[in-house]
Order: C-alpha cells, then structure tokens, then sequence
C-alpha cells in the first residue's frame, strides 16, 4: 500500500506497522529531512528519487516529496496460535532478534513445511512481515500463523504457563536427538550473530544443540530450525 | 587475485577460473567490448566504473580499461573425496545446477557441519567457490573438500561403482525416514526452480522426499539437505 504527503507518513512513522520503503525527493529539506531521521531511527530504507519520479508514481498527486509503501500483513495473536494446536499438541516458535528479512522470510517457509502452528515475533530488534519476506518465504508467510508481541519473555512465560515445554536452539545441555519433543512443544531461535538473548535463554525450560562435525562453529539459523523441527516432527509424528 | 590488461582477461574468459566481477571503463568499445560479451556469456558480473577507478585499483599501472578478480580456490578431485571415507562409510553430496550462491554456500556450510566427506559441483550450470560463497559459507568452504566434475552423471555412475547408494532429494519413492541411510551415501541436490535433472534423478538409486505439512510445496535446497544430512548423521552415529 502507498502512503504520500508528509504529514501521513510522518504519522505512518508513529504506528508499528511493516514499511517497506520511503521514497523522498532528492535534497529535500525541513519536515522531509525529519522523515528521514524517524525512518533512520525505525531502519526504514529510504530512496532518494527525483521530483519526476514521485508525480509519476502518486496516486493522489499529493505526495509532497515523499510516498512510503507498507504491507498489508494480517497478523494474528498468540491465543490464536496456542488455539491452533493440533492432536500432537502445541508447536510454537519464537524469533529472537531475526532483523535479517532472508532469515525471517526462510524461517517462515520451515515452519510452514514443518506444520509448525505459528511463529512470534518481538515488536522490537525483529524484521517484520514484509513484501521481501514474503517473496523469501515462497508465500509461506501468507499460511503460517504469525504473532508480534510486546515481549518475547512474556510469551515465554504465558506459553510456559500454559503446559509448553520451551527450549532455546543454542549449543548447551542436550541434543535435538537426546530431548522428548513430543506434547507442547516451542522453539525459539536466535538471529545469526547473537543466538538467543541470555535473559530469554534462561527464561527458557533448556537449551537443545544440534551436533556439529566440522570446524565452523553453527548453522544458518534457518537450517538449525529445519533440522530441529523435523527431528521434533520424525518424533511427533512416529516417523 | 587481480588481472590486468584487455589480453590477459580475455585468456582468463577462456578458462575455468572462479571470477568474481570485471571491472570496465565507461563508454569501452573495441576489445572492451568483446570482453563484456564473453562475461555476459559467462555470467560473469561486470561493473562500469570510470578511468579514475581502475588507475587508482590498478597494481600494474596497465590496466587497459579492465580488471579481473577471480578467487584462488583449491579444488581436489573425486578420488580424494572418495578417499576420505570415514568409520561410518562415504558420505557425499552432490550438487545439480546450484547457480545461485547464497545456495551454494548455504549448501557448503550444512555440509561442513554435518561431516560431509566433500561436495560435487559440474564445471558447467554451476555457481562456482568465489569470494561471495565463501563469505556466505561462514568460512565453511574453506574446511570441505570441493570437486568439479566435467560430467555429474558420469560421477554418479563413478560413486555407484565404488559401492555408494546415490540418491536423489526430491519429492518421490521413500521418504528420508523409510530409508536406510548408512554406509556409502551419496546425495543429490537441485536447484531452486529446477529440482534435480531427470536424467541424473534417473541414474539414482532412488529418491529421498522429506514430508511436508504445509501448503508449500518446498523446502530451501539448503534447509532440505540440511534436514537430510542430519537424519543421515542420526542414523549413522545412532543418536
């Protein structure tokens, strides 16, 4: 969806949802120039593109220097999820800081093959749904259940609460091949360079590891939940 | 590695080195030209950059319009990979029309985690190990065995030979948990759109699909092998 005129995109900036991009008109000053510092803030990509450019691409003719373009993902909440268990009980996933979108668009995809019920995702220090993620996700995004909440450790312990088993994907206690997986199952996973945060990590019941054979010390994240997910689906589904 | 001057990068076109990018002046005609034509026919990626540029790139100080980079990459052959045959029998990976390397060091990096013996990639219809694939490898190329092949089919007849079951990841006869998965293994990997060729899928053994819940008809070539790889090592180490 395109959004134009600077004082929409300027209230856009204030709401949490998913921006794609701004487009603002090369060597734009005042109220422009402050677009430019939110979305720097809010890590919004911003194109600098002639005046031309923009009066070709308005739709309303309005746009004032500036057209941002957001995704219309439907999000769900974590009830949902937990509501979505199936006769294997609960398979729930948890992203921890996944701020790349050809992470978050693959771990989508995974958890969809995998028949995972859902994904959560933290509000904050996360990628969001949007159009790259969902071309990366082969259209999985568009399938798999996907919740933003205000803190991941509170989903933890909701989840917790709620009879889940939760486990952190980080080299630690016991294998992916030693652990039950079976009953109410979730995973989280962290981003490529800083794992699952300690707080988080320790919030969690265990840490499950994947053995490694070679020298490089860990998976793509992605692959890590694949391999993991469909070690808990060979248990889950008698395989 | 650099190379300089319009006659030694138009040689360089003529083998079968790894080259990254060539960089050519602006507005080039004649030989120059020529060269962006036999990168184009190799899918070389070209970049145009200004007299000023290749000066201040320049080692020689005769750079003609043009500079080449290629990666020195030390590939070995089958026989060694066959060679390095561990206690739990040969474990192979070969890869059918990877092009894209994100895919392919993806696919480098599972291998290397997995204790992969080597990967197998065709000389033709493949990306090959440059500076990118190693980066996205996370360094993982470095530590597995790399052959190129002239022909991947005659390889696969080579494997079956030496006692190793070849088997196609594709959707199809067993599943990777029906099958057995121990002594001499040999995998083959397809591309995103391609799969695997049905000639080579047909010199197989057999075909190994991986179950999907989803509404996706796929997994990421390096998720798939990943999940494979890793229910290969659990049956082999018996975890």
């Amino acid at each position: 969806m395109q959004t134009e005129g600077r004082n929409a995109v300027l209230e856009l900036l204030k709401t949490d949802k998913a921006i794609d991009k701004i487009m603002l008109e090369q060597g734009a000053q005042g109220s422009l120039s402050r677009i430019f510092a939110e979305a720097r803030k809010r890590d919004v990509r911003v194109q600098f593109v002639s005046r031309a450019v923009l009066d070709k691409t308005s739709e309303t003719g309005h746009h004032q220097g500036v057209i941002a373009y957001t995704t219309d993902y439907a999000y769900c909440e974590l009830e949902d999820i937990v509501a979505a268990k199936g006769k294997n009980g609960g398979f729930i996933v948890l992203c921890d800081s996944i701020e790349d979108v050809h992470n978050l668009g693959s771990i989508l995809r995974v958890c969809e093959c995998a028949g995972v019920d859902g994904v959560v995702l933290p509000k904050a220090k996360s990628a969001t749904v949007n159009e790259a993620v969902i071309r990366i996700s082969a259209g999985a995004a568009q399938h798999v259940k996907v919740a933003k909440v205000s803190s991941l450790n509170r989903a933890i312990e909701t989840l917790k609460e709620s009879g889940y088993w939760v486990y952190a994907l980080e080299a630690g206690e016991q294998s992916i091949y030693q652990a039950d997986l079976t009953g109410n199952l979730a995973l989280v996973v962290g981003g490529e360079d800083s794992g699952v945060h300690r707080l988080t990590r320790e919030l969690c019941d265990g840490t499950l590891s994947i053995p490694l054979f070679g020298k490089v010390n860990s998976l793509n994240a992605s692959v890590a939940l694949g391999v993991a997910c469909y070690e808990a689906v060979r248990k889950r589904e008698k395989l």
